[in-house]
């Protein structure tokens, strides 16, 4: 280990009054606007203080810059005192801390990106230690670079398992450059927690989680100081910093006491900051000033207008799962930018992303069970634009990490999710395999597109795509084969469907994906014996849904549209339909989806069982011809 | 602890051939279907025999008997030895093994509870334990009853966060009735597990973690006997009996290898076959029975017909918030059925469930920040209808919990989730916390009932009407106070709306709900001051939608609607609305909802700013008079 020397003695006095003008900065923040949580930022002002001024290494003047230290404020409630903190380095005038919380400043109630020294979103709890191991994991096994991560976790958050699931991952990984930093201020919101100040309970756990653990008084800068170096120079394992702290420290009156939590101090403020104030020994100007990279490591990237290495090479009919299409695209992605990289959590072989590893076994990352920690990891990897990342599962697994899903669109990640198995098409494995709420789910992500490919060309293009487009993606897969419907040549753009059977004198207008496109093709070709014609189209992606292309052709064939989709009816593809199209009179739209919890089989079985077979499909169109 | 007697050789003997039979079931009904996961029975074969034919108590001719110790197979793919071991303990015909996972058979490629013997559907991983907790938790404090609960977990599941947070909710409640058993085979479905058989971690986590944690040989039968006197005889905390197993233990070229999961044996199953019945010595009828309880303990629990202690108390006007009107109505209930209990995860002074502890301290359950395992503990609570069960978070967090929900439904479960919080009329703490998602994540569940009422007397007859309704049901509630809408002796039934303005002069037909219902019925005065008359509905409950009211309405007016939603657009009341009239010709339906990651702000501003104030709302009706 790198010796360890003592700061002077007048570094620890100015640490010591960072720390309670960080204090002092948080009551008058929260007090400007009548809101906010003060206390659980005083029990971590040394760490910050710490951090800030003696450990990190960080631009000020480029807060995302890619050799910096990164610092993940998982307890994001605790914002004001981030925000002090980087107001304090010099990154904006302190005056603007008053600004909290105000609909017109970027000073938000919990951390975002709209803040350029925010990597990501916090605020929804035990969800950045999974977000720092991303991008520790990135620092030390792409960029290979000198930048360190440091995560603050709150003692309460510290019950969430997203939190194990990211310390397992951490210590089995070996990202001895994350630090992850436990403020345990011994108080919830509502009571205390549940493990108070046992100390030696948190440290037995983090030590069984393969971390160096590290108990120390939070409040004393200098044992930090010492603990950080410890960290700083402890190899082939992460250290978690086991703070013991009180929340509302070096508040008279409040601190250490309940039902202080998400309170302005209100008219005890002006008492506690004359206290604080009455602590600081330095009055003038800072002597301490946040400390540059040592070294600008970490290398240049570039993960724009990322290609196919080679386009679909299918023949026509040819039956190809679009899982394993999308193992195909990832690849040849792969094989054109060292920055994409896939994730699975022990289901690659079965969603298909183990075929990256044919063209580099290190641009996968293993999560294994643990899909929360897998989604935050891919948040993590893609920040500051230093990997495109394809998180895949069984698609109605991600419902596991919608909480980090949703927190994903706030921290304006760009992480491609990969959804298998959905629908009953599955079969015989039943219900609880089965993705039927994943589109519904993924709707409702704001700025997000869901593709749902029908065959394997559109699904390679669907990948490309993704690996291009901002915001969160969604790609739907299925496990059957289904036959290649496109020519190789074929191009795709979100929002742009496409339509597949067209006569003059089509009478419905049947909308499927996936699956059900195949057995809407079928039914055109039954109904078509029968003397009735429809006009058949994939939409290709299902958010945004092409309300034009669809509106055109519904009003060429009279009104009468079918949807079909192998999804629960809400929120699936027939309610985007009927929303795109909600304000159209004469137009109509019945719905076929599944209707009920259902049950193991073989597909076809359950495919028309379920209402959303070819036969069922022709029986719709009957119906609604009658209308 | 009670002396432990090794059990006779001839007993020992029987356990093993009941294991190995296990494995002939699993192996042949696999076979039959040609699918399923036979080797995922295998390493747990033992443990199956020695729990079903030696350690737990129950009744085979009732496998819901409120007494009988509890089961659950928390690895869900493991199924078929489930089966067969209920089969052999004599509830059912072996030979019925064989229509494992056919449509017209309730023996599903995951347990689900259309079979009597099973609680809770699983097969969504590392879930089942905090079922079991939950079971147990009730188990101990409200049935005080001597039934034990046994939960199986597969060592891949074990890197699950949610298991982490039941192991620590079990040993902070003290719930020494409760035996986890760990089948700890190193194998995952792609690859080796992380710790494959690291037995001492294992045994470190789970001591740290509060459990007495015995390591074993989970192929010795013996062994397996002796740990599971040890837990039911170790008091104070819960056991977690770690066994140490092989994939495919007995499978010659199968044991212990890689590539065999989730795969019938194939053309090796007949030498597999033939080798385990090499392996049993007694080929007769068996000589061992399952044990019935000691005693009949558990008392009679009636959770029907539950009321409100008093009917709600306001004056029409008053400004209620009605997540207060939750924690009055939850008390009320509570105090008129002592099996009325709350959850919560430390936000119990927001969402207002701390007021059933002025009825009854007991009947409130602290989760800590652990919504996963909350939700399952909630789930575990109300299985064989012994709890009704209220579980509360701000909305937005029951995304954490999706899966569970999901899976809850799968599990027929009746388990009241109320989300407060919702939307951005929450103000300033920004869009981490608001629930914009929650409606379309509720409206996905099958058989699901989605309340979403505006006023204190109507949340109080929600929260009444979910206490009585099958299914899951969702009660969103929101943070600011509101008018009293609806006189106290006002009823409500699911699925119908109420249509609080009427002319005959109506133009448009406004839905609204929560807090923009009282946004429209201020457009409504502002409007009929500018001589437009808008008619306007309260849903109450969002599913079901009460299309007959609305299309009622909505002809009346001239099939003008407009929406408008705390939400965001996909999933929510417009769509709902907007799917209920797509089979309408001349209905048009236009809906304001919340369209972008909202900001930090005074709830005033917000609601303006996102376009679903009543001011909004004057100028979508005017747009629409214009369509």
């Amino acid at each position: 280990m790198a010796s360890y020397h003592k700061p002077e003695s007048k570094t620890i006095q100015e640490l010591k009054d960072i720390a309670n003008k960080l204090r002092i900065h948080s009551i008058e923040a929260t007090q400007a606007c009548k809101s906010g949580h003060p206390t659980s930022c005083s029990s971590m002002a040394e760490i910050m203080s710490v951090l800030f001024f003696h450990t990190m290494r960080y631009k000020v003047s480029a807060p995302r810059d890619p050799s910096s230290d990164r610092f993940i404020l998982s307890k994001g409630h605790a914002a004001p005192i981030l925000y002090a903190a980087w107001a304090e380095a010099g990154l904006f005038p302190v005056s603007e801390l008053l600004n909290l919380r105000k609909f017109d400043s970027d000073l938000e109630g919990h951390p975002t990106p709209r803040l350029n020294f925010v990597d990501v979103g916090t605020g929804s709890l035990g969800q950045g230690l999974s977000v720092a191991a991303g991008m520790a994991y990135v620092g030390k096994n792409f960029d290979k670079a000198s930048y360190r991560v440091y995560c603050l976790i709150g003692d309460g958050e510290a019950a969430e398992g997203s939190i194990w699931e990211a310390l397992h991952f951490s210590s089995y990984y070996k990202l001895d450059n994350l630090c992850a930093i436990f403020d345990i201020n011994r108080l919830g919101q509502s009571e205390p927690t549940s493990l108070q100040h046992n100390m030696e309970v948190y440290r037995k756990r983090l030590e069984a989680f393969g971390f160096n653990a590290l108990v120390v008084d939070g409040h004393d800068v200098e044992e930090l100081a010492k603990a950080f170096h410890e960290a700083q120079n402890t190899k082939g394992r992460p250290t978690a910093i086991l703070a013991k702290t009180f929340k509302g420290k070096n508040f008279p009156t409040i601190e250490d006491l309940e039902n202080w939590h998400g309170k302005p101090l209100g008219n005890k403020a002006n008492e506690v900051i004359q206290h604080l104030t009455g602590l600081l020994k330095n009055s003038g100007p800072l002597g301490l000033h946040p400390q540059k990279p040592l070294v600008d490591d970490a290398p240049v990237v570039d993960i724009n207008n990322i290609k196919l290495a080679s386009p679909p090479s299918y023949k026509l009919g040819e039956q190809v799962a679009t899982r394993l299409a999308y193992g195909t695209a990832l690849a040849k992605l792969a094989k054109n930018n060292s920055r994409v990289i896939a994730l699975d959590g022990d289901t690659k072989n079965s969603t298909f992303a183990e075929k990256i590893k044919t063209v580099d076994p290190t641009r996968f990352i293993e999560g294994f069970i643990a899909e929360q920690n897998i989604v935050g990891v891919a948040i993590g990897t893609a920040c500051r634009d230093r990997a495109v990342a394809f998180v895949s599962a069984f698609a109605t697994f991600f419902t596991r990490a919608f909480d980090q899903i949703r927190m994903g669109a706030i921290s304006q990640t760009n992480v491609n999710f990969v959804g298998s198995h959905c629908g009953v098409s599955i079969g015989e494995d039943g219900p609880s395999q089965m993705g039927l709420e994943d589109i519904a789910m993924f709707r409702t992500i704001p700025g997000s597109t869901v593709f749902y490919p029908c065959d394997a060309v559109s699904t390679e293009r669907a990948i490309e795509l993704a690996a291009n487009t901002k915001g969160i993606c969604f790609i739907r897969t299925s496990r059957p084969a289904t036959p290649v419907l496109y020519k190789n040549d074929e191009t795709f753009a979100p929002g742009k469907a496409k339509v597949l059977r067209s006569t003059a004198k089509d009478q419905v207008l049947v909308v499927g994906a996936g699956i059900t496109l195949h057995e809407a093709l079928k039914a055109a070709d039954e109904l078509a014996k029968a003397g009735i014609n429809i006009r058949v189209i994939d939409p290709f992606t299902i958010k945004p849904i092409d309300a034009q292309t669809i509106l055109k052709n519904a009003k060429e064939i009279g009104g009468k549209i079918v949807t079909v989709e192998d999804h629960y009816v809400e929120g699936g593809l027939g309610e985007a339909v009927a929303s795109a199209v909600s304000l159209e009179r004469n137009i109509i739209v019945k719905k076929l989806a599944v209707p009920e919890v259902p049950r193991s089989g073989p597909p076809n079985v359950l495919v028309d069982n379920y209402g959303i077979s070819a036969h069922k499909i022709t029986l719709a169109v009957q119906d609604i011809l009658k209308l």
